[in-house]
C-alpha cells in the first residue's frame, strides 16, 4: 500500500498481523524507543519469569535449583531456541558469556581448524569490538598470525591461500547494510577458508539461515531483537560438520563432558557444549530466554515483511523531509535500521529526543534509527519522521 | 561457650550480633541450606532492585538507562564492593564475565608479565574448573608453556627460576583447608613468581587482605559467601602496582578506554578496566551488587568469629557422632566449611536432605557443610550434627 497521510499508517497497524504482540511488551506512552536495536524493550512474560527464579526456585531449592528446574541445562535449551530463530537445527549453538568472549573463543577456534593459514580478513567497518577482539587474538595467542581490514566491496577480491577465517558483521551497525551470507560462505569456502558471523544485528529481524547458507562459525548478541534484557548472554554457533574437531581456548567447566565428576583432567563435551565455559549468570539468562520465546512464536516472514516495510517507509519520509538516508534503498541489501548522515548528529538526536522519540547517535555523524517489527507502528514512524522533519528544519 | 546441649544453642542465637541478618534474606522455614557455600540464599533487597530496574529502568529508558541509571559504571563501583570485602583500595577489582574466563584472562596475563619463565605452578588438587583453565591456556595460548601439579603441602618446596606463576585457591574447595596468602606470596616473590589466587571459597567468610598479604592477582565468584545469585558474574583483582603493564586477551570494547567513541584500534582503559571485555549482564550484575553490600555491611571480624565457631561446632559434633571431619580443626587453617568423609556419600546426603539438611557431595566421598554466618544458626549446626548421626548410624 502507499502510505500517503497519517491516516494510512492508522490503517496499516490496524491491519497489521503483528500489531498484537505489542502487548506482549511492557512499553511506556512515551517516548518512542527508536532504538531498539540496541535494547529491545522488555516483555512482560520476561518479569513473571524473573518473579518465579528468584522468589520460587532461588529461594526454595537453592543449589538444588540447577538441577531441579533445568537450569544447568539452559545453556543449550536457550541456544537451541535462538538456532531456530537464526536457521540451525538443534545442537549447533549454545548461551553463555558475553558476544565478545563467544567471538574470541571461535575465533581461536577457527584458526586451529584451518591450521597453516595465517590471516583474518575482516571488514574495516565492521563493529569495533570485532576489530578489537580480532587484534587481540593475534597479539596475544597467535602472534603468527595477522589481521587484515578491507572495505566490505573489495573482501572477495581480498581472499586468498592464506585466509584462515573471514569475520563480518551480518548487518553494518551504521548503515544497516545487510551482507550476502551464502555468497560470502561460498566464495570463502572455495578460497578455503572459513566465515565467522557476527550476527548481532540480524538475529531476530532479517531471515537467517546458517545451516542453509553453508555457514561454518557464528555469534551474536541477546539484548537487541532478541529482547533479552541489558547484556543479555550472548550465543555462538558452529556447524554441526566442524563439531566433532573444535576446541576452544577457555576451557572451563561447563564445557566438560561431566562438570560435576569434577575429573581431574579436561574432556569436552560432545557437540556444542564443548563450546562453554563457566556458570552462566541465570537470571539474565532467563531474562533472555523470555525474549527469545517471544521473538520464536512470531513468523519470521511477517516480520521481515513488516521491518522492510517500516524501514522503506521511514527511508522515503525522512528523504522527503531533506535528511540525507545513508542505508541501502533495496530492500535484499537492508537490515532491520535505517541511518542518517548529518554533521550534527548530536544536536539532530536532542531534537528527536525532544518531541519524544529516542535514536541513537553512532560516532560521528550518524543517527541511527531501529524500528523492531514487533513494537514499533507504522504511526510511529510516520511522527518520527514529521519530528524529524521540525527538526531538520528548526 | 562450652555448648552442651541444644538450648546453649539458641542461647547462642539469641546472643549473636549477626542474628538480626537473617532477616535480611528471603529463607523458607525448611530444608535448612548448608550448601550457602554453593549458591547463598536470595537477599530480600535483591527482590527490590530487579523490579526498580526491569520495571523503572529497562522499560522507562531503555539503552539510556546504561548511562542515566549508572548500568555502565557498575562493573567498576561493585568492583569496588567486592574489593572493600577482601582487602582490596579501590581501582583493582572489577566484576563481569565468569570466573572461569577472569581466571583464563589473568593466566594469560600473568604469563606476560613474567616473560621468560615457562611453568604455572598448582595444586594438584585445585578446583578442577581452575586446572582446566589453566591446561587449556597452556593447550591452546602458550604451547611454549607447561603446568605442573602439586600437592598443596609441596608447593613451597617446587617453586624453582622456571615458575613463572602459582594458581591456587585460598579455600580448598574439599577439605575447607585455608592457604597462607601472605607467606605463599611471600615465597613465591622471592622466586621472582607472581600468585593468582582464586577466593571462591574465601570471599565473604574469610578475612582477605589482597593489598596487605601483597598478593598480585585473584579472582572469585558471586554466588557463594557473597549471596549474588544463580551464577553471578565473577570478579577480578590486579594489584595497583602491575595496573601499568597488565594486559589481556580478549579485548573486548568494555576494556577500551573509549568504548563509545567506536575508533578503530583497540587502546586499553587506564587501571582495572582494562581488563573488562563485553556488556555485563545486567540483572545478574545488580542482583550480585545487592549480595555484596548486604556482605559488606557487617563486620568481617564478626563474621569471621561466628564461621569459626559454627565450624568447630559442627566438627565436634560431627565427630562426637561418629563421622571422620577431613577438615583442619585449627582455626588459623581452616575456611567456611566443614567436610566429612564416608564411603557412601551419597547416601548420606540423602539422608540429610530427608531430614531437611541440604549438604552436597563431592565425589566421590565428601559430603560438604557449608555454615554461611549471616544465614545459618548455632541451633541449625546441631539439629544437623544430629541429623548426622540418626543417618550414620541407620
Amino acid at each position: 500500500m502507499r502510505v500517503g497521510d497519517r491516516a494510512d499508517c492508522l490503517a496499516l497497524d490496524a491491519a497489521d498481523e503483528l500489531g498484537a504482540l505489542r502487548e506482549e511488551f511492557d512499553l511506556p506512552q512515551r517516548p518512542v524507543f527508536l532504538n531498539g536495536n540496541s535494547l529491545g524493550p522488555p516483555p512482560r512474560a520476561t518479569w513473571h519469569r524473573l518473579s518465579k527464579v528468584v522468589r520460587e526456585q532461588w529461594r526454595a531449592d537453592m543449589n538444588s535449583a540447577w538441577w531441579k528446574h533445568g537450569w544447568l541445562d539452559l545453556p543449550r535449551t536457550v541456544g537451541d531456541r535462538v538456532g531456530r530463530l537464526v536457521g540451525a537445527a538443534p545442537g549447533q549453538t549454545v548461551v553463555g558469556e558475553s558476544t565478545s568472549v563467544n567471538l574470541f573463543k571461535l575465533l581461536c577456534a577457527a584458526l586451529e581448524l584451518n591450521p597453516g593459514r595465517r590471516t583474518v580478513l575482516t571488514d574495516a567497518g565492521n563493529f569495533p569490538s570485532d576489530l578489537y577482539i580480532a587484534d587481540g587474538v593475534v597479539r596475544h595467542v597467535r602472534p603468527d598470525v595477522r589481521v587484515r581490514r578491507v572495505e566490505a566491496h573489495a573482501l572477495a577480491g581480498a581472499l586468498d591461500e592464506d585466509t584462515a577465517v573471514v569475520v563480518l558483521s551480518h548487518v553494518d551497525y551504521r548503515t544497516g547494510e545487510l551482507l550476502p551470507m551464502r555468497e560470502i560462505n561460498r566464495r570463502a569456502h572455495a578460497a578455503g577458508s572459513l566465515v565467522l558471523w557476527d550476527l548481532a544485528h540480524s538475529a531476530g529481524v532479517v531471515p537467517v539461515g546458517l545451516d542453509a547458507d553453508g555457514t561454518d562459525l557464528a555469534v551474536g548478541c541477546g539484548y537487541k531483537y532478541l529482547n533479552g534484557g541489558p547484556g543479555a548472554p550472548g550465543y555462538l554457533y558452529v556447524a554441526a560438520r566442524l563439531l566433532p574437531r573444535v576446541e576452544q581456548p577457555v576451557t572451563g567447566w561447563l564445557g566438560h563432558a561431566e562438570p560435576f565428576a569434577f575429573e581431574a583432567g579436561y574432556r569436552p563435551a560432545d557437540g556444542v557444549g564443548r563450546l562453554l565455559t563457566g556458570c552462566p549468570p541465570l537470571l539474565s539468562l532467563v531474562a533472555l530466554e523470555e525474549g527469545v520465546r517471544l521473538a520464536g512464536n512470531v513468523d519470521t516472514r511477517l516480520v521481515r515483511a513488516k521491518s522492510l516495510a517500516l524501514t522503506g517507509l521511514f527511508a522515503e519520509l525522512a528523504e522527503r523531509a531533506g535528511a540525507q538516508v545513508v542505508s541501502p534503498r533495496a530492500p535484499q541489501r537492508r537490515g532491520g535500521h535505517v541511518s542518517v548522515r548529518h554533521p550534527d548528529a548530536e544536536r539532530i538526536a536532542k531534537g528527536l529526543a525532544g518531541e519524544g522519540f529516542m535514536a541513537e547517535v553512532r560516532v560521528p555523524d550518524l543517527i541511527r534509527v531501529g524500528l523492531s517489527p514487533l513494537s514499533v507502528r507504522y504511526v510511529d514512524v510516520w511522527d518520527a519522521a514529521a519530528a524529524l522533519g521540525r527538526v531538520l528544519t528548526a
